[in-house]
């Protein structure tokens, strides 16, 4: 007990210091650690475990929408990303320039990718010749570069991983309908995957991504009541097309400009699980993403039989298909209990001399701390358990999130309604002007457009006719 | 027949013109396109397909061998590379630099990483404190990039695709055996998986990694007798140790140094099997290896029944864990057969109307160009001739090698030996000098050492006691 405390006492306070928190979980957990160049981070075995099991989930269902993986080249000329006038200005003040390489000075100046569409859109346009080519479904996964002077692991860093999927249509329907497809396809993977309930909708011309006509974001609520743009993707309309000349012969012999679409998501995941889930012990990881399921912990593990019976068990879960791990380690269980809870371990499983005699194990969930003995001869239910945690740990944080989304009419309640930790709706005129507004009284943004405005609605900023109803809040 | 004829006009002739037979099964197969910059490379579906498998395969050896992995920046201070001399000699003419980023010149040039001893050896020294903490077994899957003018898709670009093992231990024993045992890893899975034969052995300090102790590589044999390096593990003592301060305190409390090693390979890979089993129809893909094991073509397939049994054959194979793939493309099932010939896929299947009436389909097999005939009652015997190919395309390799390696003891049996495409055993003193007359005079340079030189043996050069029997060939 005096450890556990000592223990919660080098996380801090998750209710005063949410930021140092999520430093100090994602540290001390060894998810993630800081890089020696400023703005770049390690990812840690534990962490990267985590992205490994997102990457073959979401390749699965990628493959599903006919989409296949590729890979591009990492430097783009450094003239392509002015082909597109709002892509430029969007990303030329964050990007990093390769100048000198083999010893030479270039002639012409490489960007660190800080996204692809302009080389895969160049690359594209030499594959395709004529409407039978089409569509084209492509996703890399990829490292990319946007500079950072401050470092929040996960959440903002110089070089983070991700995947970017690229597609080309012949026709607008088709790609219009791509970029909410995969909207779609983001949405179910969060909540079924992640156990984070998201917001999903258009987003406002301010906050659209550079280069795109229409950018559809998905917004997750962390528990400090901040969103987090956990996946966006974009109808690109000719934009790109036009830029990089990707034309194709449609059917009646005449060249068209293919539509395209892009859509991504991050690293930025494994932040949003850590701040949706943890708690003051620590992580929480839903079991679909855990690197580890269950964990199996002996008691007294010197005394004979304990060590076979811990390692009979875990073989049989190993055959069920879970990820287990054995942690015999020469450590008190109090020790190792503590440990597993911070690192997040949605199941641990003890088992001791008493319990052999017994034939009955002790489990204790992770999400709610449930302590419950089970049969040594029903652990074939642990699967079906671990399914119950699941949806458990997604209604858990449907309720949080149903609980803080308030509705205001004024700035004043925007502004309040974010400072309570909020996600605010307001109706709202569609004017740049009040959306400026909004964030510089509130320090909250505009995340999605959540539906029209109904006939005689009012803005909350300037009281002019409504036009949308938007979703506000402060985010990551 | 008028349209095969052509089809094979199309890549260049195998014998006559290696080099360009190369490129025109890499482009025309769309395993790869060339980048816009010079020097890079674009990875198509079907190439990346093959190193998805790749991937998977080793990430399965590794994980048996206790390695995790991991992510570190790819932005690396070029200050670092210059605390281990050797390394910096080797790498920092072929480096790419960022001196610009976020709009600023930056402070310190960072290197674009050619490899990534530095940055994980600094991270290292962070995270071991005691001998508890070691060994440390961590790979990255990462890009790289060292320099080049020109482009010879996966064999020679500016970035490429790897994976990178780096680990440390306590002891200078582990360290070597961990050197040994990756090699042996690499070596079955080149045997197992790409049923490429190779050639295993310590490098000549010529040949060795920038800022190894020891290097040891595995060479296999192309088709036109050159020798590609398809792997290297590097024992590196205490090289990176020294330079990044990895130390630990040992069961007696005393500060040491840690003994480390790194290995790798490539998307070069994807070259060598091209290399290896190639024919002048174009690609010869091993089944293990291959993106698509069994390619389904209907013919005639407009005639009632035809595409539904093709359909019916297709699902029950895949359900037997077979990547297959049903062509029902609009065009001649002449036309497909080329293609997919081209494409390497190691077994066809044929099912047409008669084929149904009599309940069989006809198999044709891409290594050997055999064609037989299968009952339907027995597709289940299909995984295993699928085994069976493997098997039999690393026989042929293996035989081919073996046919073409030879002994010289003159530096005109040398030249004579690679001119005919052979790898050459030779004798040898271990001096500098007599590996550059080999290069000089035969343009070969040495790939392992095989074994110790016999008492009473002489090199092949110099006529001086020889020390080791080394095997050279001319090499990609």
């Amino acid at each position: 007990m005096a450890k556990e405390q000592q223990f919660v006492k080098n996380i801090a306070n998750i209710e005063e210091d949410f930021p140092q928190w999520y430093t100090d979980v994602v540290i001390k957990t060894e998810l993630v650690d800081y890089g020696p160049v400023k703005g770049t981070m390690v990812i840690r075995p534990y962490g990267y475990a985590i992205w490994e099991n997102i990457q073959k989930e979401l390749n699965r269902r990628f493959s599903e929408l006919g989409v296949q993986n590729a890979y591009f080249p990492m430097l783009i000329p450094e003239s392509y990303l002015m082909r597109e006038a709002e892509h430029v200005e969007g990303f030329a003040p964050e990007v990093a320039l390769v100048t000198h390489a083999g010893g030479e000075k270039l002639a012409e100046n490489l960007v660190v990718r800080p996204t692809s569409e302009t080389i895969i859109c160049e690359m594209f346009s030499k594959w395709m010749q004529s409407y039978r080519d089409l569509p084209i479904k492509i996703n890399q996964w990829a490292n990319v570069m946007r500079w950072e002077k401050t470092t929040r692991p996960f959440l903002r860093t110089s070089e983070f991983l991700w995947q970017e999927g690229h597609t080309a249509y012949a026709t607008e329907e088709d790609a219009r309908e791509d970029a909410q497809k995969m909207l779609k396809c983001y949405s179910d993977f969060a909540h079924e995957f992640l156990a984070i309930p998201v917001f999903t909708g258009v987003k406002t011309e301010k906050e659209k991504f550079a280069g795109a006509v229409e950018t559809y974001g998905m917004e997750a609520m962390m528990l400090d009541g901040k969103s987090l743009q956990a996946g966006t993707t974009h109808y690109l309309g000719k934009n790109f097309a036009k830029a990089f000349n990707m034309k194709f012969l449609d059917k009646n012999n005449a060249l068209q400009y293919a539509f395209s679409t892009s859509w991504g998501v991050s690293t930025r995941l494994i932040g949003a699980i850590v701040m949706a889930h943890g708690d003051q012990r620590g992580l929480s990881l839903p079991p679909k993403v855990a690197p580890i399921q269950v964990v199996v912990i002996p008691v007294a593990q010197f005394k004979e039989g304990v060590l076979e019976k811990a390692n009979e068990i875990t073989d049989k879960l190993a055959k069920m298909g879970i990820r287990v791990k054995l942690d015999a380690r020469d450590a008190s269980p109090g020790w190792k209990f503590n440990e597993w809870e911070m690192k997040g371990c949605p199941l641990r499983l003890e088992i001791g001399p008493r319990d052999i005699q017994e034939n009955k194990c002790v489990l204790s969930t992770r999400y709610n701390c449930e302590k419950f003995t089970l049969s040594l001869d029903e652990l074939d239910t642990i699967p079906a358990l671990l399914e119950t945690i699941q949806q458990n740990m997604l209604e858990k944080s449907r309720k949080m999130r149903d609980s803080k989304v308030v509705e205001a009419s004024s700035l004043d309640e925007i502004f309040e309604g974010v400072e309570n930790k909020n996600f605010v709706k307001a109706h709202w005129c569609g004017c740049r002007e009040c959306e400026d507004a909004i964030k510089n009284r509130a320090a909250a943004t505009s995340r999605v457009i959540v539906e029209d405005a109904k006939e005689g609605t009012v803005c909350a900023v300037c009281g002019k006719k409504a036009e949308k109803v938007v979703l506000f809040a402060r985010a990551y």
